[in-house]
């Protein structure tokens, strides 16, 4: 891509009404466009991160048998009010609306219920489980504030998965490989070293529910870490925990972090109030058991953001970056620009995902562009460095450049 | 994909609620799972073919320089209200919801208003245009009725795309532009030879505006075509078209037909109704151009169900289909087992997206299946099939089978 041809532009002021500086980053480099307060839009460059984000975790939940789909965004009142879940009182989230008739229906903030009344027509016996399902859902929840960027939004895209089981037994398998699918995914993030599965509350059939926190100065989350032992716990649940591990308090760093995931296991509760049962082997009908695993993509893309950004702008580890390489062409003179070119053809002939920098611009103009996108990878093509018979490379996370050839980029890249 | 490992089965029976013949077939199959009326889930089978179709419709956007993005179904009221659409008097399909503060805020219908409002920010003289983006949102209709199963739900997918131009010459380059590129998305998706560009009502600056008309039995329309000259016109405006184009209304055919895409020519309504401006090459402020570019994802794709279907089920396209192979394993044995296993996996090889149907189930409920899904080939290993040394082939749309190699299979389906 051209950066002549984007249609953001970059900001050097963020807006005043921004105070995350997830959002402030995005929305300066554009990334993230602000249609209200929580509810952000995505344009070409932030679609490309959080597609590359979804493809990861689509990945990963494919190699355990997740199955996708996509459910909706309207639900009816009927599905939520077995659960007790269509009250406000017990869900503050809802946003809800009328049908022509009057009649009432909201507008998804989770998908437990609805998965289960879809499932009832499909799955008859025990032979039909277990059975894993999983979508990239955008859900709507009416928080009352929203000032954490894409980190908590009003309108957010969402990975759920949820998965049916017969026993609790093969619940728990299941459910302990999904938690090493999920540390695979915060691996290929780039969030691996700081994500801790963790204790926390709200577990429904244990005293703990897990919580993926990565530590993150602007998370909402105090953790009690102990690295060495790979144990995390949240605050909440400190001193339960601790009891429960057998550690001693002391032995635990105190740092703020964000959820980037959390899974749930419901045991045969959503069953049971719903009335949705399986033929057993032996004829009876039997509860299914529940669990539910969510992602938050947009809000893994704040995270990123807010943990890696330095003075001068967002910095996206390489398999999350909308582009690899940003290409700085410097000078408008007819072989600068034709050499700059033919670079451009090359990398993306060996399927390189190129920013091209072909504007009319200064220097410093584009150097600071490179730097608040956060492409991880720079290039310059200048007079200099043809006169050289090298290249001007830099990695953005990095404080020099270095002089090396096509080939030496080639191999960092490829 | 093995069959065994869907979770969807197949349905004798039509829900007896459902009178559209795409949903009915769409639910037996289990592409679909009805929510309630007008809003349907997308199974993992339903996914994989609103994905074909979205890709296809991707690439000939990228093809005239579409950027794609993802604008937000929460809408807050003033961007609505400058152009008076916020009222459900002019437009009356809203969803309408609430904030906690009691602000009402709409649920995305279209986004034409909401484009402009965003372009705005990145937007500041005519160097910056014309510009071109789109979208597959999930767009949310308050229909009063919704008794045409995919084809108009109260959700469905929409590919969005809206241009932003100079000036008006400049605009009916780029919209004839689509309109080529739009005809070859029908023609990919198996609609060409019945698909035309049709002069219907509503230009806002013409007298006419353009629908893409599919000749379609199920259809809301009616049509009048005549093939050899590739001319159509919409019942609504058949005596001022026949008129203008100075044709014998006599010479032409009535046909039943649905609208498969809609474009629009805004002109700078928009612009000088929400008062946003660039400045132009002489320093004058100079309004924007605007024209937007819809084609119903899902509505399509209940196009293409009711066109090819025949008395045994769905008959998808190549392009469409969500596997393009289904093979038929008959019987348990351990060598035949072997044999359709070993095929399986030389398909599979080849990038060939196969559903293989491993069940110990009698032959014909096996190939009832295959019917029903609509899988454009088939192919059968049995106990006959190696003593024959062949295969048995038949195209879905085809009545009878034949005797073929595996190596003939391949290049079919290569």
């Amino acid at each position: 891509m051209k950066v002549s041809q984007l249609f953001t532009k970059t900001r050097k002021q963020a807006p005043a009404d921004e105070t995350a500086k997830n959002a402030q980053l995005l929305i300066r480099a554009g990334y993230v466009y602000k249609v209200m307060a929580g509810v952000y839009a995505y344009t070409p460059l932030g679609l490309r991160v959080l597609e590359n984000i979804k493809q990861i975790v689509r990945e990963e939940m494919n190699a355990v048998n997740g199955q996708e789909l996509i459910m909706t965004n309207l639900q009816p009142k009927e599905t939520w009010e077995t659960t007790t879940r269509w009250s406000d009182d017990v869900v503050d989230v809802w946003f809800k609306t009328k049908l022509k008739d009057e009649s009432e229906i909201g507008l998804a903030w989770s998908h437990e219920e609805a998965i289960m009344e879809m499932m009832q027509q499909y799955i008859e016996s025990y032979k039909d489980l277990p059975t894993s399902v999983y979508q990239f859902q955008t859900k709507l929840r009416n928080e009352l504030r929203a000032k954490s960027g894409i980190m908590r939004g009003r309108e957010f895209v969402m990975k759920d998965m949820y998965s049916l089981h017969n026993t609790a037994e093969d619940l728990d398998e299941y459910y302990e490989k999904v938690k090493q699918a999920y540390l695979r995914v915060y691996d290929r993030l780039g969030l691996g070293k700081d994500t801790f599965v963790t204790f926390a509350s709200g577990g429904a059939f244990t005293k703990f529910s897990h919580e993926f926190q990565t530590i993150c100065d602007a998370g909402e989350d105090i953790l009690y870490v102990h690295r060495e032992k790979n144990i995390a716990v949240n605050e909440e649940v400190l001193d339960d925990a601790v009891k429960e591990l057998g550690i001693d308090k002391s032995e635990l760093e105190k740092v703020k972090s964000a959820e980037v995931g959390n899974i749930f296991n419901f045991g045969t509760e959503k069953s049971e109030q719903m009335n949705i049962y399986v033929t057993g082997q032996d004829g009876s009908q039997q509860p299914i058991y529940l669990a539910s695993y969510g992602i938050g993509i947009t809000r893994v893309m704040g995270v990123i953001v807010e943990k890696f950004a330095d003075d001068h702008g967002i910095v996206w580890p390489d398999n999350v970056a909308p582009y690899r390489l940003y290409l700085v062409r410097i000078g408008q003179g007819e072989e600068v620009v034709a050499e700059a070119d033919k670079l451009y053809q090359t990398l993306r002939d060996k399927g390189i995902e190129v920013l091209y920098d072909d504007r009319d611009a200064r220097p410093g103009e584009k150097f600071a562009d490179a730097d608040l996108l956060g492409i991880p990878h720079r290039v310059v093509v200048s007079e200099k460095t043809m006169t050289a018979g090298k290249l001007e490379y830099k990695a953005r996370a990095e404080a020099t450049s270095e002089a090396i050839e096509v080939d030496a980029l080639l191999a960092k890249l490829v």
